[in-house]
């Protein structure tokens, strides 16, 4: 679990598009990218777009590389990207996943995935989601506030069940893109503040309560952090915050950044979990400690195939390209500025000599999807347009603003393409409307 | 059709809840507030929460106002709130709506508006946008773009059908919060530029086409735009570039800001339409009028409760309070920087003497909904938080991120509640998921 109000906004530095910001089973054909064996332009005839267009091979090897790192207990954040089959690649992968509400719980467990796979976050768990939790028997909850303390007592009393619990400690530092935040990290909505006593107030509290059956200790330090070297300092802040309290479990949750932008680099999975091995051997951490990607699991496995639908040149001031998506499943760079690459799948490597800016169909002014995109010079209307590094916060972050419907979304691998989530329709729209009334 | 990037970021001034951001129909009772007659805790009660209450005469009362002021051709901005009983409540007031997208015309036409009460908006309208908008007969197509009328001589190809149309024209002038921007309004990706030519050229495209009825010229000059004189040199900019052309009809779009905070004021409908109008005279526009409210009538009609879950005190830091809502259900504060009030309906006239930031239940730190809100001290635990002003762009622009259900909707009516839209289900968020494959 992470706070993904990341921002990545400088601009795209190649006017080739980089290779590596392409899922890893990617090939071409004549100028023509293919995917997991699939050709783009041909999804996007079979299936429309926009279409998010995930290499499964992709996913299952992030997934691996994090168990190893890892171990079993590491859990993928499923907040970045959560649909039943995305939940049943993980789990089959031998990864938790965590849940941050009710709904991200529901889904995982409609997908089959064991309750005790699954740890449970939040920072405003209901009654009945936390109820929901321990009936399940979830693998942990991440327990958040005192106020969730009571709620467990009162759980308790009712149930007699005792679920295993991390307590989520505030540090009081954040490791964020390429520097150390230590102003106001203890200024969160998330966990237990540990300067100010409540961490350890929470933690005898717990264990006294005989409510709960405390595990260990959770942390999370950062989000979209890009070097591995940020974290060495803020895993020895969490070390010496959980040092104390002698628990058998640190997560440091998750953080770990991925590249968007052409020129941009982060570290691997395995880079990151080397680096926080490393600061905890350091740091002389005996606990099990683990993690939870998200974003480094799915963000560069996907790309958003769009159709371009209309170009309009001002003269002097700018050229515009509009898609037949936007905002509505990528609201990334409106909420935080972030910035994306786009290509033509028709010629991938195509020289991109052109800057315009690449908007979406809604009556928004701000919705934009890349300002000062590159792009061949030879774009018109009716091209497919691909924005690589869509896995994480685009599908799930979407909305049906201007009942715009949400993407289908298709997992690829050796040549076939699944259908994994169906294209909205009008009559979804309706799902809600009472009628009769 | 409006560009909804706008800002409120000032902060609330009042320690006590201004009774003028509340719905018309408000009443007290021993404290508590009555909207249209039903008792907001009892609402809670019954419906749950979050839930949107919107005061159903204050609609009507918004509809007759712009009705009166700029006639029947007004329409109803519909992306600012659309669900099948706002479409029936606009339409039998007399306004007609203004669609955006397929999605919005569907909802409409679902809800019985007969088809030449809608006006077809939208920057990239797609062929099959087009002709579901010209096979159903829709009252006017605001044209975006050259691509646009490639799209609609091909479509009269298709069909011999002619749809009226008026031409969206940026005039190179946006009247915003306060003042004028007058560089670079020619960036946008909505309309023909009129500095350029473009505007001109596509003026005389379309009526040499063939192929569609110019009925007039459309512009667009702000958004929540809380100063009536802040019209009269943007509609004196609109009516000179629209002036050559001998059109028969004008619409000056949206851009009627409404108070979301303590010591805000906005013109009203009515100050709005006859700023517009006496712009027009000056001008010697003989042409009709008419404009496309949307947040004037929605925003101020509504409040949405949620539940008190969780407060947590950082000592020398900051009390959060976190509710069982948050960007899901308005994301304006995190997209644009936008204050709100809040107050407890249990006691709505209370003084307001702690700063508290109300926070949302998403797994991300930007999930805030008011930063530095003011309380009354003795909110807890399962309180009824209310937050007025939040008609507009709160439910169209809600999302499911994290599986976060998105909430039911009411209209209260004499003492009457009218479940208008039910809450989403968990079961609803595996309406498009495939689980056979």
């Amino acid at each position: 679990m992470n706070n993904s109000a990341d921002t990545g906004t400088s601009k795209a530095t190649g006017s080739v598009l980089e290779r590596r910001l392409l899922p890893d089973n990617h090939e071409m054909s004549q100028g023509r990218l293919i995917i997991g064996g699939c050709d783009l332009l041909d999804l996007a005839h079979t299936y429309g777009t926009p279409l998010f267009v995930y290499d499964e091979q992709h996913l299952r090897s992030r997934c691996r590389e994090a168990l190893r790192v890892f171990g079993s207990g590491v859990a993928y954040a499923a907040k970045a990207f959560l649909c039943v089959a995305m939940a049943r690649l993980v789990h089959s992968e031998g990864l938790c996943l965590d849940v941050s509400t009710g709904g991200e719980m529901h889904v995982a467990l409609a997908a089959g995935v064991p309750a005790d796979r699954l740890v449970m976050h939040g920072n405003n768990k209901s009654m009945s989601e936390l109820r929901a939790a321990v009936d399940a028997g979830v693998g942990r909850i991440v327990v958040d506030s005192f106020d969730e303390l009571d709620r467990l007592d009162a759980l308790h009393a009712e149930t007699q069940r005792k679920p295993k619990v991390l307590l989520r400690f505030t540090p009081g530092v954040e490791a964020h893109t390429h520097e150390y935040l230590l102003t106001g990290a203890d200024d969160s909505k998330f966990g237990f503040t540990v300067s100010t006593g409540a961490a350890a107030a929470a933690m005898q509290r717990a264990r006294a309560s005989g409510s709960v059956e405390v595990a260990g200790v959770h942390s999370h330090i950062g989000s979209q952090v890009l070097d591995a070297s940020s974290f060495t300092r803020a895993v020895a802040v969490i070390a010496a915050a959980a040092e104390p309290f002698e628990v058998d479990e640190i997560s440091v949750g998750g953080g770990l950044g991925v590249p968007y932008l052409n020129g941009e680099t982060a570290p691997t999975i395995t880079e990151w979990g080397e680096a926080v091995h490393e600061a905890c051997r350091q740091a002389g951490v005996t606990a099990q400690v683990t993690a939870e990607p998200g974003r480094a699991i799915v963000a560069g496995a996907a790309v958003t195939l769009y159709t371009v639908g209309t170009i309009k040149t001002i003269e002097k001031v700018r050229k515009y390209v509009a898609v037949d998506g936007g905002m509505s499943d990528n609201p990334r760079p409106l909420l935080y500025g972030s910035g994306y690459e786009v290509f033509l799948p028709r010629c991938t490597d195509a020289l991109r000599d052109r800057v315009v800016t690449v908007v979406g169909k809604h009556c928004e002014s701000g919705d934009t999807l890349v300002r000062d995109a590159r792009v061949p010079s030879g774009i018109e209307v009716g091209d497919i347009l691909a924005s690589p590094v869509t896995g994480a916060y685009g599908h799930s972050m979407g909305s049906n603003y201007n009942k715009v419907l949400r993407p289908a979304v298709v997992f690829v691998k050796d040549g076939a393409a699944q259908l994994v989530v169906r294209r909205e329709t009008y009559e979804d729209l309706l799902a809600c409307e009472m009628f009769d009334t």
